[in-house]
Parts: C-alpha cells; sequence; structure tokens
C-alpha cells in the first residue's frame, strides 16, 4: 500500500475580505462561519483517515499557537511550522514540501488552504484519492472543480486529455478570473474552477522549483535546514526564509511547468473571498436570506445576515450584507461585498482599532476581553486553559482585583502561591509581582477589575514566561 | 404684568417608533436623540424664563423619578404628576390644568408635548408670547407651525380671520394627515402644521372639557381631589382616573369647542414620529448623512446612521437608517421607518427582551448594566447617584462581590455598616442581608461580580426600600 498523503495546510492568511468578522489579528481560516468549527479546523477534519499522513500546518508567527490549540481541541495530532514572515505561496508549499521529504523521499504532499469550504468531505477524499496515481507519476496535480455555475471571481482550468493509467487530465489552459460573458461560456466549454488544492510528490515540487525558481527553492531548502524546534514549533530560519522570492505557486511553477495534471472534484466548494460567497455554501430560508445567530426580518430578501450576540433586525431590505460583531457593523450591498477590503483599508489609514484586533484577545494561555471601561477602571473577562501560565509580571499604574468564576487559579502574589477557588477573590496591589495559572482540568474563567489612572496593554513589565515571550 | 404660563409637559408617551432607542421601559422623551439633553430636558430649557412658572409634567409610573432626576440635572425645578394609567393626551392635560387652577384661578397653561424638537427656542417663547392674549381672551390656542414642506406624517389647520386684539386666528379647519398631492396643496393654501401644543386659561379648558366630556372631566377632577404627595410626587387617585374616557385632546375637546384659535409658529419643529423625521431637524454632512456616533462611510448617501459605542460602517447605500445600540441592530430603508412600531409589536410577540428593556436599566438610586454574562455567573456594572440606596435586601441563590470603582460605598451586610472606597472590595455572601448606599457628593460606580446557580432579577427580597417598592 501506499504511504499516506501528507496534507500540508496553508493557514498564514491574514484575509481581512470578510471583516469585521475576519481580522489581521485573527484571520478567517480561525474562525467559525459556519456551524462550530473553523475553516482551519474543517480542513483537518477532511484529511483525517487512512489516506493522510500528519498534516504540516504552515502559519505566521502570531497563530501558530491557534493553530495548535484549535488541532487539539480536535484531538488532532499536527505539525506547526511557523514562517517567519509571508512569502506567499509558493515558499510556503515548498517548506512543507522539504520538511515532508526529509522525513520520507517518496512523500506525496496535498496542499491546500485552510480557509476554504467544503461541503462533502467524502467527494473530496475520493478525488484525492483519485489524483494520487498520476502524483507518484511525477505530476503536480491539481483540482479543478465541476462549475455549478458561471463564477467571475475564480480561476479556470480547461482539462485537456485523459492521462493514461490515472484518473487526471492533461492542463489544456490556466485562465485568470473571467468577466461574466466569458465565465459563461467556459462553464459551456467543460472548464473547471480552479481550486488552488494541488497534489504531487515532494522531490518534484521541489525540482520542479529548483529549475524554474531556483532563489526560491534555496532560501526555502535552507530555512528548514536551519530550522529550530522551540515549543514544539517548527520555525523556519528568518534570515534564510526573507531571501524568497514572494510568488504564488501559480506564477512560480504552475503556468510553467510542464508536469501539471488536473483532477475534477465534483464536491460543492468554496473560497468565501466575500461575503457574498457564502449564498455559495450556506442554507438559505425561504426568502433567500443566509442567517447567522438572533437574527429578525420583515420582508428581507437573499440579504446575509450574521450577528454575534446582540439581535439584528432587518425591515423591508434586499441583497443586503449586514454583520454585527463585539465592537463593529457592516452595512453593504451583496453586490459590493468586494470592497470590503477597501473600507478595512481606510479603517487602517484612520487607525481605528477594529481594522486589526478583535475585542476578544488570544494568547498563547486562552484569551481576554475587555468587558467595560471607565475613566479610572477597565473590567476584563479571562479565561486560562487548563495548563495555561500567564507571564510573571508587574504593572506599575495599575491594581487589579481576581474574581474566580470558573475552575480555579494559582496565583502568585511576591513569594505567596496559593489556590483561589470559585466564588473567591484576589487583590493584586499595584507595583507587586504575580501572576496567574491554571493547573486544574478545566478551564479557568476570572473578572478582572483594573483601577488606576493608565490601564494601556503596554503597562506591562514581564519577567518570565513559558511561552518565550519575555 | 400677567401671572406666569404654566407649563404642563405630556411625557408619559411610551413610543417605540425609534426603537432600538426608545423602548417601553424608557421611551424617547428622557433619551439625548440630538446633542447632549434629552427632548424632555431640551423642553423643559424651552420653557425657561419669565414668562413661564413652574412646569409641571406629567408621566407614568415608570418614569417619576427620572422625570425628576432629569431636571435636577439642570437645576429645575418641576412638580412630577404621576398618572396611574395611561388615558391619553385629554386626561392628562386636564389633570395639569386641575392642578394649576387649584394654585391659581387665573392661570394660563401651555400644555405641550415632551417628546418634541424645537430648534428656535427664542421664536417658540415669542410664540407662547403672541398666543396670550387670545388665551386671557378665553381662547383655546393651538400652535399652527409654518411648513417647509408637504409633509403627509402631520394634521394641517387652515387659519381663518384673525382675532382682534389678538396676534391669532380663527380656526378655519381641521385636517388629519393628508396624501403627499393634498399636502401640497395645503402648503399652497396657507394651511399650518398641527404641532399639538396648546396654550389655554385652565378654567377655560375645564369648562369646556365638562361641557364636552363630562365623565372626563369629573375622573380627573376627581383624581386630582384625591391625588396625594408621596416622595414629593403628586399621585393622581387611580381608581377616579381610570373611569376617564381615553381620547386625546383633539378629539375630546379641539375640534368640537368654539372657542379656538391658533397662532403661527416660525420655528424648525420636529415630533420625530420616525427615524426618517430626524432629516427634518438634524445637520447633514455633504452627502446628505445625518450621522451620530462612530461612523465610518464609503460612498453612502442620504442615510441615518445612529451608532452607540461600537463602530458602524456603511458601504455603496443610499436611503437607509441603520441603528445600532448596545444590544440591538436596525436596518431599514428610510421610506420604510414607519414600520419600525411593526417590528417592535413582532418583537414583543417572539418575547424578545430587547424590545421593552434596555441594556442599561434605571432606578430611583441610578442604574445598573450588564456587561457579561457566563453559565453561573453575572458581571453588573452599579452606578449610585449621591444620596442614592438600594433596598436592604437578600438572595437565595447568589453572592456578590463589589468593587468599588469611583466614589465611596456604604455597605451594610448584616449587622455592620462600613465604607467601602475606591479600589477596594467586600463580598457579600449568599443568603445575607445587605445594602448599598451613597451617602457622598460624586457617584459611586462599582462592579458587582455575581456567582450562583439562578441569577434572575426576581431573585431579590425587599426588607426595607427608601423608594416604596417594598
Amino acid at each position: 500500500m501506499a504511504s499516506p498523503i501528507v496534507p500540508v495546510l496553508l493557514a498564514g492568511g491574514t484575509g481581512t475580505r470578510l471583516w469585521p468578522v475576519s481580522r489581521d489579528a485573527l484571520p478567517k481560516q480561525f474562525l467559525p462561519l459556519m456551524g462550530k468549527h473553523s475553516t482551519y479546523q474543517e480542513t483537518l477534519l477532511r484529511v483525517r483517515g487512512p489516506e493522510f499522513g500528519t498534516p504540516i500546518v504552515v502559519t505566521g508567527p502570531d497563530f501558530h499557537f491557534f493553530a495548535r490549540r484549535q488541532a487539539e481541541e480536535l484531538g488532532i495530532d499536527v505539525t506547526v511550522v511557523i514562517e517567519p514572515m509571508r512569502r506567499d505561496s509558493g515558499a510556503a508549499i515548498a517548506a512543507g514540501a522539504a520538511i515532508t521529504l526529509k522525513r520520507d523521499p517518496q512523500a506525496v504532499v496535498l496542499a491546500l488552504a485552510a480557509d476554504h469550504i467544503v461541503l462533502d468531505p467524502e467527494e473530496f477524499r475520493k478525488t484525492c484519492v483519485a489524483g494520487r496515481a498520476a502524483a507518484d507519476l511525477g505530476r503536480i496535480v491539481t483540482f479543478g472543480i465541476k462549475p455549478t455555475e458561471p463564477k467571475t471571481s475564480f480561476g479556470y482550468i480547461l482539462p485537456g486529455k485523459a492521462i493514461d493509467g490515472t484518473e487526471t487530465a492533461e492542463v489544456e489552459r490556466f485562465v485568470e478570473k473571467p468577466d461574466l460573458a466569458t465565465a459563461a461560456r467556459y462553464v459551456q466549454d467543460g472548464y473547471l474552477w480552479n481550486s488552488g488544492n494541488f497534489l504531487f510528490r515532494a522531490d518534484v515540487l521541489l525540482g520542479e522549483l529548483q529549475r524554474l525558481e531556483p532563489d526560491m527553492a534555496s532560501a526555502v531548502e535552507e530555512s528548514v535546514a536551519r530550522s529550530n524546534t522551540d515549543l514544539g514549533f517548527v520555525r523556519l530560519d528568518a534570515e534564510a526564509f526573507a531571501r524568497s522570492p514572494q510568488k504564488s505557486i501559480d506564477y512560480a511553477v504552475m503556468e510553467r511547468t510542464d508536469r501539471t495534471a488536473v483532477v475534477t472534484g465534483r464536491f460543492r466548494w468554496s473560497d468565501i473571498g466575500s461575503w457574498d460567497a457564502l449564498f455559495d455554501i450556506a442554507p438559505t430560508d425561504s426568502n433567500g436570506n443566509v442567517l447567522q445567530g438572533p437574527v429578525t426580518l420583515m420582508d428581507a430578501k437573499n440579504c446575509v445576515v450574521h450577528s454575534e450576540n446582540r439581535l439584528t433586525t432587518l425591515i423591508g431590505v434586499e441583497d443586503l450584507v449586514v454583520v454585527s460583531v463585539a465592537d463593529a457593523t457592516l452595512v453593504v450591498p451583496r453586490a459590493r461585498s468586494q470592497e470590503v477590503k477597501d473600507l478595512v483599508a481606510k479603517l487602517k489609514a484612520d487607525k481605528r482599532p477594529e481594522a486589526i484586533v478583535h475585542r476578544r484577545v488570544h494568547r498563547p494561555w486562552g484569551y481576554y476581553e475587555s468587558i467595560d471601561m471607565g475613566e479610572r477602571f477597565q473590567v476584563k473577562r479571562i479565561v486560562v486553559l487548563p495548563g495555561g501560565m500567564l507571564s510573571l509580571q508587574r504593572h506599575r499604574h495599575r491594581s487589579e482585583h481576581w474574581i474566580v468564576v470558573r475552575g480555579t487559579a494559582e496565583v502568585t502574589i511576591e513569594k505567596d502561591i496559593k489556590p483561589v477557588h470559585e466564588n473567591e477573590s484576589i487583590y493584586v496591589p499595584l507595583g507587586a509581582i504575580h501572576r496567574l495559572a491554571n493547573k486544574g482540568k478545566i478551564p479557568l474563567e476570572l473578572i478582572e477589575v483594573q483601577t488606576g489612572s493608565y490601564l494601556g496593554e503596554d503597562d506591562i513589565e514581564r519577567l518570565e514566561d513559558v511561552y518565550s515571550r519575555v
């Protein structure tokens, strides 16, 4: 039996086209856009099974703890690789391939985006198996999706003649995003959507890369050779990786190699490139609305409403996207939802924090969320995951009251270490060296009331940190 | 010199047409819709001056503390009259007139809505003075507003011939809300908007009421005769008041008496009967948008955006109303903003609490706001005004941690009474009899963390209360 396919998940994107839900600080692959799992988690679940080996996740230095935690939540073991900076999909896929190759010279890699949605995972797995024979023969197999309508937001692939002994075909043409008339013609002529997922032998891809993009190949291979393992993460060497040209795998390899092949996927798929794209895959109500969260509608049609926590109400509107989250609301016509990225650019220029960070801020040990703020106080909800530990720290301008509302805290204040149980509180005086940890089996939740004349996040002196943040 | 005009403010309305800002629990007259004062406060400020006496405020049993507090904030002394139940403007105006008459048999009353906006208060006062002579002569003077456009949302008045020795005219016709073509003709023909404000001698109005609506007159006069004063409020007798027919002053008197007169007001005025009506009086940006709060727009025209706390963003929309508050968001085309009341009816039928109560809940002693909630805990921000005192109480299912973040609390727990200062905390064990008071000169703010298996507002046993709520 062939060795398992090694999934390489590209989870380093910082998409803002689904703002205000997706932001640079926590982009859409890590968020639950439909159902309870994030698209990254759904991707992991899609490649679980005897056909697949341990996934490699390539992500950025802000997301590696998150990537591991979300895999752990599913009980899935992953290798998390940290890209020191973004060098587009070419370098990320090459890094995943090079790491795989060190482990198994014959390894077949499935490179796939962590922020796509596939509605038929079984069909997806069949497509992987169908493409495998061509990959074993040295082809770089791209996944073409059978179109359901003439989309203008995707690139297209024209399949050519079948490749003997495989269920794949030659690639006759790759084409860029077409206009609507062209897209309609493509669909009629048997073109497929280009999904940006690939199956290949690691040695083949790296060989083609050495031939076509030698600078990228050498930069990535060196960054892997000189990588180090830190808290279980594979950290690519920054100096070497930085030298890689910034190119997508399409430009670097696919459009220039003669080793391509295409396998046809017959699963429902979306890259969720905008709020409007939810219509491709999400269920609708009887008036064609895609709804999530508490929503009340009167005579609304073909709208997307995404409502977190609070109630969202619409009267008499059509083809509108309304997104409401803790700190921001967005209203945009469906047809203009591609312009959300321009709005985010404007918000960044205006230095609005909502452009980048969420109200809930994730940390290696859990998360916190500011729930109220006054002139000289701030209230936070803090959740520390089992085994999590904040840095040993002190503040110059604030004291803190902690009230445990779930679980048990282990609190260090100066030389004292003591447990604080549910419904107990403790006071951290201004200037005191302190630390908060959860040694228990369930998440620790506490309410922190800060008082002082300055309450910024930068009033923190870290004296010791298990996550290497000192 | 004539005795001052006694303003009678009708502040008992429970309008929901400006939901989610205005709700039954705290309707629009008590909310700042433009600027920092509520429309009720703006109304009080409009009738301050040598021409006016101490205002009488007629309001409901849920709003009397609020009406007094908002007057106190302005340093304005008022008599607050509590209607035990709503009996429309006829009974409310009659009650105000009857109370005024007891104090001064010659008194002239100005009956006015507490939820209208007037942009030229000086012009408003001039109109009152202009109408006074006719009122002294025994006329019931209605305020007609010079129209600026053919509105279909107002009733109209056709002035007749001038009344000798006054600046008023006979009323030729009262007409109901017209269609647009009729409204345009009215404007051309010199009709005025019917603003629903009236100036009259108290004895004249009550005399006409006795003649035209004797049941209303006797019910109201008896409820005033049997009223009692409770904590400084005039509480009308419920049994008597309940017997009053429920009729507006227009139906009860104005459309049937021969004593009407009309004075022309040349001030900018709105009854803010819907979100769309803000365009009548609020300033707009260069694209015709009426904006309040943090808002970022891209290519939006002629929209109303009211954004509390969080950021609201719009791309490429026109003629849309977007309102975002702590617990709810509303999106409705301007032209359909009259339908908000239907939406509120639907939300009430669905038993959504957002239909009726706000996130911030006002009490005689101040207010509280739930800022976070979990499975077994709730966090509230509590503000106690100087002199305020909560009831002596206990809970069966929760304990409470209080952290003072501003001011000083006087805390009673069982037999102990002690001060808790800023940046100090105190614990109220489950079942303990306790009380919170502010004996200081500045508002007391504290964060309350409740823990327990049941956290409903009804888990409260009140043992003693300075506001007669036991």
